[in-house]
Order: C-alpha cells, then structure tokens, then sequence
C-alpha cells in the first residue's frame, strides 16, 4: 500500500515510524514543516509539501490531528479533491463522533472510504507498537486497513459503525477524567485525616475502588510528585466536552460525567495550556488547602 | 487470647469461622439468635446470650456491624460497662470517622483500647482468609491485635490514627460508586452509538479509563446481566454518605463525590432495600431509555 | 405593513389575533391546517396552503415555532426561495442562539432581514399584548419591524446582535428550572421538617431566597396542587438544553446550570410529553419519599 | 419582660437598639466588651461582664452568635446554669437545625423554653424593625416572646417545632446561593454573546426568571460592581452547608443544593473571610474569563 501520514505530533511521529517499517511507500506531512523533513530524512521517506501532495495516489491516508476541526480544515483546503476513488481516510484524531459522521459522508459521496481509528495507549505504546485501536466503520473496510493499523497497534477492535471508534474513545477518556478527579477528592480528605496518599493507593489498589489511575498514575505522579507532561490536560479537556456533548446530543442524563467535564474545563483553565492531565489534582488542593502526596 | 465476634452477617460469620481456626477461646454472638447457635454448633464454640455476656472477660472483641449506630447501641445497651481495661475493641464496621472517634475516645476512659478495621474484599475474601484490613489506631495497639487480623486478613495496613481505617474504607467505596455509576453513564451513550457493552469493555479494560468496575463487576454482572447480591446498593448508599460527609467535616470542596452521593441515594430510593449495587446501572438504563449489555 | 404568520401554537394563535387587529393585511399558516383556517375565520384574513405562499410578498414574516429545526425545515421546503429582498423574518420561536446564527447569514445572502425576537410572559401576555420581546439584530432591522412586535409586546429589548435574543431567552428559561428545581428541594426538606409549604413560601417570599417561582407559581400550583399547562416541561427541557449547550460552546463553565439541564431531561423523561414544567417538583417528592405541600 | 441580649454583631446591634425602645429592662454583652460597652452607654443599660451575669434574673436571653456552636459554648461556660427555670431563650442565630433540638431538649430539661428565631432583612430592616423572624417551637412559648419580637420584626411567623425556624431560614439562604450562583453563569453567557448585563437583567426582571437577586443585588452590585458587605459569604457558606447537611439527615436527595454548598465553599475559599456574598460572581468571571457587568 501507497500510505500518506498527516499529523506528526508526540503520538503521530512514532506511530508514522513504525508504519515506515512495514510500507513499501510512505509520505509524511506536518504543519510544522521542519517535523515533517526530520523525521523524512530519518526514515529515507518523502516529507509533502501539503496535505493533497501526500494524499495524491495514496490507498491510506492517516490523520493524526489535535481535533475533527482540523481534519475538515484540511479537507477544505485541498485535501478531499486530491483523494482517489477507493482510497480510505484512516483518521486516528481523538475527535468528536457527529463531526466525523460528517466527514464520512462527505468522502463516501466521492468514493473515499473512512475509518475512525482513534488510539490508546500513549506515546509508548506508539513507540513499541502496542496501541489499543477503536475502529468505527464498515467491517470489509476495517478489514483492508487493518495490516497498516497493526503496524503499530495490537489490540484492534471494530468497535461499531463510522463515529463508533470515537464514541468510544471519548467515553475512555472521560472516564480517566473522572477517575483522576474523584481520587483527588479522596485522598484530599484522607491527607487531612492523617492519612498519607502512598498508604491510601496501597490500600485502595488491593480494594474495589482501584483503577487505572490509582493503580499506575497517582503513586508515581502525585505521591511523587513528579508530573511528566504524557497528556495534555488540555486535550483530556477537549475528550471530555466532546464525550458530554455526545450523552447530550445522545439524551442520556448524565449527571455525573457533565460535571466531570466542567471540572475539566476549570482545571484546564486554571493551570494553562502546559500543564499535564494528572496535574488537576492540583487544583483540588487548592481549594481544600491540603496537599497530597 | 480470649476473642468475642458480635456480628454474624454475610461477612462476619466467615471471619468468625477464620478467628475460629486460630484462636483458642472464642464467643459468638448476633442480634438474630438462631444464627449465633448455629455457627456455635458448627464451630464448638459458645453462643453468648448478649454482647455482654460475649464480652465479658474477652481480651479482644472483635464488631461486624451495619453501621457504627449499632455499635453505640451495644455499648449503650451494656457492652462497655462488661469490657475489662485492657480488653481491645476492634470494630471491622463499616462506620463513620466521626462516630469512631467519640467511641474510641469513650473507651480509652475506662481503659479499654480501640482499632477499627474495615475490610475489603467481600464474602470470598472473607472465607478465603485475603481480606484487605484497614486500621485506625495507636501503632501498638494494632500490633497486639495484629495477630487475629491475620486469621482473616492478608493484608494489613495501619493507616493511621483513630478513624482514618473507617476514612479510608469509606472513600474506597465512594470511589466504587462513582465507579460503577460513571461506567453506566458512559455505557449507555455506547448502546446508543450502537457499540455493545461487551466490546465496549473490551477496550477500555485495555485502556486508560479502566477500574475494577470495569474489569470485574461489569462483564459478568452487566453485559450477563447477572446481578449476584454481594454487596447490597443501601450499604453502598451508606458509605458513600459517611464518605460525603467526611469531606463536608473535613471541609474538602468536593463537587463529583458529593454528586456521587446524591445518586447513590436516588439509587437507593428507587431500587429498594435488597438490590445489589451494580444494578444503580438500571436507573441508568431507565433514565436513557436503553439497555447496556 | 403585510404580515405572513407562520406556527399558530398556545402562543402563536393569541400573538396572531393581536397583529391582526393592528396591521393591514396578514397571512396566517399552520402546520395543522385546521387551526389555521378556524384563526383565518375568526380573524376575516387569508389561510395559506404553504409557508412559501403566506410568505410570497410579505414585508414581515413572523414564525412561532417549537425549535430552530422547523424553521430550518421550513426555509428548506420552499419558503427561502419565496422570500423577496428587503423582506425581514421575525423569529419568536424559542429557539438556539447558533442555530439562528446560521440561518439570519443564510437569510442574508438574499438580502432578506432577520431578528431573533423570542417572548416571555405567557398565553395570559401573548393575549393582553404584554409579551416582553428580546430581539436580536441589526438595531435599523429591529426599529423596522418594532411597530409589529409592539402589537403584541409591551417591553420590547433589543439586547445584541442575530441570536442575542435567543441567547437571552435561554438563559432566563434555564433560571427559571434553576428556580423551580431548587425551591423543590428546599420544600422537600422543609415539608420532613414539619414546615408546611405554604408557610414556608410566606416567609421565603418576604426574604431574600424569593423568585418568581416562590411568587407566583408555587403558592398556586404547588401548594394548591394545581397543575394547569401553561409552559410544558418537555419545552423548557429544550431551552435548558440550549442553554446548557451554548454555555459550553462559549467555554463558560457552568456547573449549577449544566446540572440544571441534565434534572430537566430527568425529569421531561419521568413525567412524559404533557406535563406542564412545575410538575418537575413531582420527581423531587417521589425521590424524598415526601409530599410538598 | 426583663431582655437579657447577648451577640451585638451588624445585625445584633441594632436589634438590640430596637429591644431597648420598648422594654424596661435590657442587659447587653458581647464577646468583643467594648462593643457592649458602647452600645451600653449609647442606650443607658448595663453591660454584663459574662453571659451569665446578663441572664441572671432575665426573662427573655436573645442570642444572636455566628452559629450555634458558639451558644453551645455559651451555655457550657456558665449561661446555662444561670437561666431561670421559665426563662425562655430566643435564638436570633441562623443555626443548625440538629444542634438546635439538642440545645432546646438540654434547656427543656432545666425548665427553660426555647424558641429559635433566625431573621431575614438585613442591617437596614433590624434598624428600622422589619425583619422577618422564623419562629421554631412551641405556640405558647412563641406567643410569650412575640412581643419582643415585635421589637425588630414587622412579619413574624410560627413555622413548625424547634428547629423549624433554622430549617427555613438555612433554605431560604441556599435558595438566595443557588440564585446568585445560576444568575452569574447565566449573565457569563450573555457577557459572551454582546449582551451587557444591565439589559440582560432588564429583561429577565421583566420574565419569569428573575428572582430577589436578579431585581435587588446584581443592578447594583454586579453592574455598578459596588460590592457593599452587607452579607458576607463566609456567612452563607455556612448557612449552605447547614442546609445541604439537614438535607442529607432528612434523606433527601438533593444534587442541585448539594452542589450549590460546594460552590460556596469554593468561592469561600477563594475570596476570603470578607468578600460579600454577591462577591461569589467573580469567581465565574475568573473561570470563564469574562467581566459581568
């Protein structure tokens, strides 16, 4: 297969790294250009000069963008005249699931196929090749991108039809959201009962309430203090509201996940645009005037 | 030691079989009489009339009870005047911080010590002896009491002073009832989106919005639609107000565990006295109008 | 002034009557076209096949409709084309500051004028001509079709640019589910603690906790028990709901008002299609297990 | 009547003026001695060195403390033993509705009546006498004191058993939270979308969303951003917070005030121990990065 790669930011460079390996031809393109030329050179592969240049005879075209936006952005700029009939758009954009009902449509009615591949697993997981992938879309074109996908995924599932892929993104993410929050407010409480946050997570980790963020996040970041920057706060800010606006546009009540994307939002807006997911427990400190950890 | 067991529901008969197996003297006793005699019988040990007789000249009493009221009610009702100083009260209730404390502080002026230690790890955990034991209490007062934690406890942790075990125990549940209710919430835009609750978790356990609820309650419970009563939603209800109410004491702004109690009252309210607590997903289900699983 | 109006509900029919009575010519249409013709009758004007032909030659269309969707829907359906240049749409459905947005720049690029021009005050205000109008537009726009709306408005705002007036009328609907929620709650407990409504409601109403729900809703429809359907619930579901949506797209967090939104569609879903939006407190007293007044 | 009035705070003094117009006998004293001093010499009554030396011999104790731990410790600190058996004491406090029963069994038991009266109307309507007073207790026992009442109250009203009257009045102050609160997100939408609050606010004052708030703080306050302290919002924090916790004892599920105590508590401690009430606004202005106003 002839693959174009659009979007190599933290996640999108290492997985264009390991689609090099196993493709016989692979163009990139980035915003930013010198990303694109450096990472060119490094895998002897064509950096486009625009997205329809790196489109142009691809079977696959995978997107790696911040949101849905930017890929209609550049399929208004040039992109969606340059696909060929029969090509798939494999967009691994955590974006939003209407928006990219949209999109499908839009590239169905000129016989580009679609597949929203959203990505879990972090820049590691890209790195070695060990994303989980959520696939939305026809089964038979899941099917012909699937070789590309586990170039650098393992886990890849066909979660539903087109818009599925990230529904379920969106969910997991908001739920991290949520995970990350509501231990915050219990270890708030626990610190001021006497009770350190390392005993807290040994206990909670060996009891019913544990989870991924009590088990692998908060005894490195918060109990330690260290906060490396793996995910933008921002970005889980951005999953969050799209997640709230689908139960919205869904009408499912969901009382608890609506709040859990204000809270996000105040926490985006509070620490900046730098300050990375785990770092919302910071603002739980705050105003409980306690720190954890 | 000499050990009395009040309380012989389904968690506490099975740590009394365990403290049976260990020690050398014990005395049983439960609030429904017939339940004390039979497990007596079973175990050839003495079934006491009343928690004082049980008490009386014990050196270690141990309390399984619905809610630290029921203990102040035995105490009340004769239980203190029969413990001798230097006896060990060691509550494994589900109770409150601050309730605790007043009982411990009530005790240590007649002289008689106090530990409280909630567990983890339900009916299984129980017989199987791997319960997880959070203790509150002086450091050396849990360490004499340490050994007939072990007969049913695997893993023992002193958490920190009188109340925090109950602190401790009290946000892990909250953290499991914000667990499962976000889960439903989330599933159910899923169901809509038309992505089954199976796959559904499939994923996300591979993912970064996992939690026990998601890994050991949902897929036998939700998607099977097996509701097993292990843990009844009205104690859950319970523990998450003593949780709401620790952090309004504790004066930690907490919006999402607040949110949490609330539902889990409404839950509570509308499913009745006997549901388990993974069913809080139905009202869920009747809220959006969809089946998840 | 020849005046087309189209959607003649509870509010449109008596908002119609006052037009009629003041302007020259007028077309009236509606989806059921009997009621149009029973309106045309009464009011000696002409009953119109379709949209497109009540509005062929209008200097003021005026549509009163349940959402922003059947507007579109009509636009789409022919009655765009029909509209002549120098025309102006008043919109006095309660509809969604974006959806408006769109349709007054589509409106535009005919040359076809728009003010967004949603009311308050009821069947009681549509027929006295005491509506408050809250219009948004161009402020030559507005003063052209003032003298319409003072047929059936007694305070006529303009408060700010194409979709203001929705944006404005959203918000004061989402307060008053705000109101109606809280005060419920508030009764709820007030009613455990053997404080009758109505005694309550006379001190709240002569404190600073009064609205005009304490006023002039509860004391006759709660305390009376008199439900009369004057504004249904399902109605200000959907004006919560875009309230609650257009407080996300301008990134203002909202938790109370988000929280707002998710009880009304509880509460639209629990109670159904007819019920008037004061019975909302009918939810509360079922989850209370409690009887307000 | 000899009128024992202990708590000479914003309200308490000119409360206490207006009690000295019409009964014969007045003792004063306040925590802070020169306060008492002053008004002392001002009104040409006896200031009392502790609690008890004003009580001694009184008919009539009114209390007026920031809460009622503060009478509690009163009465522990000697006041308790000098009442009178016949004596009635009259809680002007705006108190908790729980300590308050247990306070009135305490004096009950020495013969002395209780009736809690927490008032409404501000530091303008105690000096001009038209508060409105909350009764809670016996009808005897309010009809004896509702002569002093009278004193400083214009509406004076019997709502229930003891604890009735802080009941309500916790729920009318939630009740003014929850408006400022909503009101705030409402006009940080409308500050967004070009409508300057001060129209935004005329049209709401004219609909069925305008409440206390919205017609007599924000013009004012939120426009003219004069931000008197007339109230402050450490105060009805606490007042929120004794609502949403006599909320959680009655049981009833209450997630729009539960949340409404948690912002007060946020913008508490966020803005100080001296912002205003109204000041709780600014919080959101913060949060959405906007000016109300």
């Amino acid at each position: 297969m002839t693959v174009a790669f659009l979007g190599l930011g933290a996640i999108g460079a290492p997985m264009a790294r390991r689609v090099a390996a196993r493709e016989r031809e692979l163009r990139v393109w980035n915003r930013t250009r010198a990303r694109a030329e450096a990472l060119a050179r490094e895998l002897d592969v064509h950096a486009a000069d625009t997205p329809a240049d790196a489109a142009r005879g691809a079977t696959v075209v995978i997107t790696c963008l911040p949101t849905s936006n930017e890929l209609q952005a550049l399929l208004d700029g040039g992109l969606e005249s340059a696909l060929e009939p029969g090509a798939v758009v494999v967009d691994c954009t955590s974006g939003s699931p209407e928006a990219t009902r949209a999109i499908a449509a839009r590239l169905a009615a000129r016989g580009v196929g679609f597949v929203d591949a959203p990505v879990s697993g972090g820049v590691s997981g890209a790195e070695q090749g060990t994303l989980t992938v959520m696939c939305g879309g026809d089964a038979s074109t899941v099917d012909r991108v699937r070789p590309v996908l586990e170039s650098f995924g393992r886990k890849i599932v066909h979660v539903g039809p087109v818009g599925a892929g990230m529904a379920v993104k969106a969910v997991n993410n908001i739920l991290l959201a949520a995970h990350v929050w509501t231990l915050g407010e219990g270890l708030a409480l626990l610190a001021r009962s006497g009770v350190p946050a390392s005993t807290a997570l040994d206990v909670i980790n060996a009891s019913s309430g544990r989870s991924n963020s009590s088990q692998n996040l908060f005894p490195e970041r918060v109990v330690g203090r260290a906060f490396p920057r793996t995910f933008r706060l921002a970005l889980l800010d951005k999953d969050a509201a799209t997640a709230a606006a689908a139960l919205r546009d869904a009408r499912v009540p969901s009382p608890l996940l609506q709040l859990t994307a204000e809270l996000m939002r105040l926490a985006h807006v509070a620490l900046g645009e730098e300050a990375d997911h785990v770092e919302a427990v910071k603002v739980i400190e705050e105003w409980a005037g306690v720190r954890i950890g």
